[in-house]
């Protein structure tokens, strides 16, 4: 199984908290990423989120974030790197913890949000990120954007770097996404998202928003969990990749 | 020898971060109980509270408290024991994890406030509270009100147990502390809190508010970090307890 | 929390003072105990030794010897029990008074060497011993060997015992150390002195000669000054017992 | 009473211990300095001495002295002011201690041989004496030289001073004794001894080597413990003062 569907979840905080999209969603993946508190989810849902994930055998990572509930961690932060990293140690920690209390473990962490995008353009926020990770645990994976500055402070720490391609959102180029302000940015018609995952998986490359391809290769393959085609859209990867 | 000074530390959040005096109170101290985040604390003042008490040779412990920044944790709640392990499971491995990101690790766990006597009034809640704390570290240690509900569960789960007096608090008698909503609940005269550990460390009972004493063995000796006075009556129980 | 370790230090006399290993040696421990000028230690390296103490809140205790410069306090004299307390009363007033010049307050009594061996073999000398200490000041607190004489005239005595271990000295069996006389009877592999400290401490045991284990309940741990392996094993055995 | 008859006590070492003549010397005088072990006095001399003390309502002072038992404490040493009092405090902290062991306790400090001379010339040391009596217990008094420098810093350092005349010993100047090593500095003739006292104490002056007298207030007098004489001198002055 040589590609890995993964999805951001967790993302609930107390009333507003459904687990049954979450059970939903659990049934096609093979990983997911656990938001930490800073974004979203408090420690109920994180929780009951891991326990559905150990029940239909996904894998369970952690998706921290910059500090902003607000924002749902979605703008970027200027922080001196020990404001990042203490961040990052605590955020990451505690969901190893809660892993490890439900008796799974933790086997890759993946930034949310800004932070995702902001470790690919500031070198020194990378090499932090890279270093606190190598601290909790050198085993760690990290889901990543491929081909960038991400990718390299990644190979020079040592830590296993898995390229990560989005079913669901337009790509600008190989190394950037359409912003989420853009109206259309996020791909919830199925079959669109099904020929870009095709595209990346068998052709490893990518389709942009000019109509041109860019060459890309992927790992594993994010659907957002907050996409209200998400179910549909994993049915046909799933399929499409596993035949199940 | 036998008798440790704590502190609970490290409750700012961002702005109102005081580290030049929680670096005095660490001057004094033994073991320090950390904020976790759920009644204050970021982790940036974690991480500085963490690095402080490793430089003065400050034992490290996390201290949970309810989800309640809103009330700093000092507003009971009646919660599921599921979401009270998880709320307790999040917070001390996010803690355990950035003392072991600072090279240290975590010794103890004390609860925070209102949790802190509702642990000694529900079974139900201890019961929860030392199955996290067994799961994380059988090897972690607990602080604790001694001689009842809380000590009997500690004692049930195997947990080794500290019992724990208050400096700076007046006591209804050997189980019950004045409540904080009472004016004068905090001692704030070190002459008083003086004497209030002189005779818990010497003669074994804690004076009362009728002004009779109880017996009470304490092995730790707990200043609040939010008390004015904590600087003055810290040098005084330390040159009691250690001489130096 | 409850495990102490302890040192014998200001074992210097003029020209040969090396307080820089010294201060090494007060970053990583708890408590020490401070030679009386009786098999070694001129006023001069006690004054610096207490000064580090408090530098590094190491507590400070009396290391009384025999007086025996020559054999560094290492053969057993047989006094009459007038000329002991003499002896005793001598050199912990000495340390005591320094102490308290220096600002701190002396916390407990270690006797050294062959008295240390004899203070559990000779009920006399336990019983002066006994009562110099608890006439000098009866909070002082005693180190020594568990489980036997010493321990037992301690408790009638109404001073307060604290058993302790050695992490570096090869046992017989749990009330028998190997004489000095023979080779490796001082560990210098810090990873047996780490292990058999774990075996004290987390099994209540102690490792023996034989290959076999014995009870041995401790609350203060050893690691002798003069053993150059003294900073590793201190390391190994501070991470394991604090953490830092 | 208001003269006050002293006697250097306690200067012997095991073997050589005469308390038969120490306990003649007691009958007669009315306070001691006991030597502290660094020109001579091991501690069990010390507690004998005590306690003969005791038995004849002799007040005990500490006699310390320069770290010399080679030259008995008579040569000058050049030490920094820090290694002086180190070796001030353990010298008197462990006569203290002796001195309320046996159930007495310590009045007064006079420093013996080349020390005492040379707090009469060196402010540093003087300084540096007063400042440790003053720690140890600022009730202590001190005996010394009178009109110089010592009493001036005794007077700043608000320490009692007890001007001191020796009846065995040749005055050069009012400031300045014979040194021992011209014969006859010590007076052996009870009858000449018996004079020099009779003009201290009833013309406030002090017979000099060249037949002159000088002005000299005294209110203690020191007969040595090792002038063969000194009992002879002790029963003629002791009637002079006291009438028996």
């Amino acid at each position: 199984m040589a590609i890995d569907i993964n999805c951001d979840l967790g993302e609930y905080n107390g009333e507003n908290r459904d687990m049954g999209w979450t059970e939903q969603l659990m049934k096609y993946i093979s990983s997911c990423n656990i938001a930490c508190g800073f974004h979203a989810g408090d420690p109920t849902t994180l929780a009951e989120t891991i326990q559905l994930a150990i029940k239909y055998k996904v894998v369970v990572g952690a998706h921290p974030s910059y500090p902003d509930i607000k924002n749902f961690g979605r703008t970027s932060m200027d922080l001196p790197t020990e404001e990042l990293q203490a961040t990052m140690v605590y955020q990451i920690s505690a969901l190893k913890g809660m892993a490890e209390f439900y008796e799974t473990s933790l086997t890759h962490v993946k930034a949310h949000g800004a932070l995702y995008h902001d470790l690919n353009e500031r070198k020194d926020y990378a090499e932090a990120y890279f270093e606190v990770i190598k601290s909790i645990d050198p085993n760690l994976v990290v889901y990543g954007p491929p081909g960038d500055i991400f990718e390299h402070q990644a190979a020079k720490s040592g830590i296993s770097f898995i390229p990560e391609g989005f079913a669901d959102r337009v790509y600008i180029n190989a190394h950037k996404l359409q912003s989420r302000s853009v109206k259309g940015a996020v791909i919830i018609d199925p079959e669109k998202a099904f020929e870009q995952v095709k595209t990346m998986v068998y052709e490893r490359k990518v389709p942009c928003k000019n109509g041109k391809t860019r060459p890309l290769e992927v790992k594993t393959i994010c659907v957002h969990g907050d996409n209200p085609a998400a179910i549909m859209i994993l049915q046909r990867i799933r399929k499409l990749l596993y035949g199940n």
